[in-house]
């Protein structure tokens, strides 16, 4: 019927009959190639990964990477990255790219900000420019970015909303999708829907029937979590996904934004998620902290000056298998630029294989054992 | 006679008759490997290339590296880099390493500094602590690095002193020279005598005949001239390197230290220098400011801000092949990590292949017009 590449997403693992486990493997196809998940997408926000080239990245092999839209559409401006031939072709990524909607960073970075029915008018958080954003626009910004996977332009209210305002909120961010799923986009582009609602769940299950009424006459490719992570309590947050991410159609990817730790990641994936990000990876290398197998281990620390060890014996990554944690230790404490890529390409390639490890665990059908020795590792001290 | 694997310079081309063009191609055997010669050393100050990885650094291809002495004794320290093997294993460096004798940073950059026959005490620039270099010292920290061309400690006066004292600091050079000569360095390495003399012929002639006396009975695998590029007027130190260079043995390599830009590299290798250093690459790089076969571009020029261009369409790169201007302007703009290492990875693939390019023009016979038209493409406006 559509032209569109995007085909539904397959169960791989466990074989899709209704079982009382959600956690699950799979895979779904874009114009630039398959993704597999569960995949974790490292975030570029300014059309680069932080800290490493394009061709680290493709070593580091994740399915996907995301782009955004609020910085992009700023600067370089998303008119001159569609005249350069797209995102991919600006900086270099020959994968699959989702675009967020700019919602998210109108929401939490930018200045004064003024939201009507039309959409969000709000000051540029470098210059402090006047600009405005709505679904169209949002829209438009995507397909001048040219992704694979557009997000639709969502309402990011703070965690702690009262509920009548958060009904509020919902209403309009079901108006604000029915016009991005209206939007012509471009035929090799998916959509993905986000439901809010916060840690309410009736809020969310009513927010996604009124998704699914929109998706059963124009559907969407995929089905994003928003409004978690985002300052609610961990427990909270767990809850709401253990019951409501099995909700979500199972025939398209589930996307949880902004997440997370490798605790979360795990979490995630059991509840049934197929798709994260998160700019954890990345921020922490910069600050010197490191994800490994054995948990958390801070490169400032003096006990590292002299050990001829690697980061992390069970990473095959190029830090890893190339130099001592005693080389990484100078480099930070001397603040050499070397520092920050290295450790990046280290905190990437442990985030995407903890991923791609949990795809295998699935297909294995070891993941709860994989799930409890991942859990065991991050509980222990700093190796 | 000498376990040394370091071989004396050989000359390639032109054929070693006394011509009357001092300029010359060749090539000399140390323990990680031939260098061959004119060549670029890029600056590795804190066991790291700044801005590039060891693998970025071996696709570039420099013949020979250089290590800061002051800067390793102090961070992480030469008794830590020996622990690890040295400091090719310590940064992953596998082709030759030269590392200076920390004089010239315990001269320019340290704190508080006293001058005595023995040696130098001098403040540590970063936390001010109290440290001693003597010539022995050098040595040492030098042998723990494991480098493969050792240089001497020598008094490093400032561009402008005057004769009386440039005499003094002579004599004493001189005699740290010897005790230099006569330090048990590990067999595999080879020593450097730096000859000094600012841009007085008479004393620096009169420096080099000492350097010969003690030469005569215990060899030196290289000379190097030192104290220009200190401040003196470029047509100061034209003049000097002009009589000079061809003054040192010619069955040695010649090394011109901390130098330095694309016309300062062209008129060294006319006048017969072999070997050159320099932080200008990097360091230009960070600013934004790129050295292209057209001239420098600034990449921060808004008039770089839509271009599809390479920055460089004669470099082979991976910056140029890869990246448009337009890219590499967005990166720096925004304050990227990437931008400091494909700029990075460029001027260090410019500068390299400029002398890896002369040496090929030396050995096909036509280096007057490769160096006319290099001169030419500098002299023209911004590309």
């Amino acid at each position: 019927m559509s032209p569109s590449p995007f085909s539904r997403f397959k169960q791989e693992s466990p074989h899709p009959s209704t079982g009382p486990d959600p956690s699950r493997a799979g895979h779904f196809h874009t114009a630039h190639g398959m993704v597999q998940t569960p995949a974790f997408m490292p975030v570029g926000t300014q059309g680069t990964v932080k800290g490493v080239t394009p061709r680290q990245l493709a070593d580091i092999g994740p399915q996907m990477i995301l782009g955004n839209t609020y910085h992009l559409g700023l600067r370089p401006g998303d008119e001159l990255v569609r005249k350069f031939g797209g995102l991919h072709k600006f900086m270099d990524w020959k994968g699959p790219i989702l675009t967020d909607s700019g919602g998210f960073q109108v929401f939490s970075l930018a200045g004064l900000r003024r939201i009507t029915e039309e959409g969000v008018t709000f000051q540029d958080h470098i210059d402090g420019s006047s600009h405005f954003l709505s679904p169209e626009r949002s829209m438009e910004i995507q397909r001048n970015l040219g992704s694979d996977v557009v997000m639709a332009l969502d309402e990011c209210p703070p965690g702690r909303l009262e509920r009548d305002k958060l009904e509020v909120s919902l209403a309009r961010t079901t108006r604000w999708l029915q016009r991005c799923r209206e939007f012509p986009l471009d035929p090799h582009q998916g959509l993905f829907a986000i439901v809010q609602g916060g840690t309410h769940l009736d809020l969310r299950r009513n927010h996604l029937e009124q998704i699914l009424e929109i998706d059963h006459k124009l559907p969407f490719q995929g089905f994003a979590v928003g409004g978690l992570s985002v300052g609610e309590p961990k427990e909270e947050m767990n809850a709401t996904l253990a019951e409501f991410v099995r909700e979500l159609p199972s025939d398209r990817p589930r996307y949880l934004m902004g997440v997370g730790t490798p605790e979360d990641l795990i979490y995630g994936i059991e509840q049934g998620v197929d798709l994260f990000d998160c700019v954890l990876p990345t921020r922490e290398a910069r600050h010197g902290r490191l994800l490994t197998s054995r948990g958390r281990v801070n490169i400032k620390n003096a006990r590292h000056r002299e050990s001829a060890e690697p980061l992390d014996p069970e990473c095959s990554c190029y830090t890893c298998t190339t130099f001592t944690r005693a080389y990484l230790h100078h480099l930070f404490r001397v603040g050499e630029i070397l520092a920050l890529t290295l450790n990046s390409i280290h905190n990437l390639s442990y985030t995407v294989g903890l991923t791609r490890a949990a795809r295998q665990a699935l297909l294995d059908d070891r993941f709860p054992d994989f799930a409890r020795r991942t859990r065991d590792n991050w509980n222990t001290e700093e190796p």
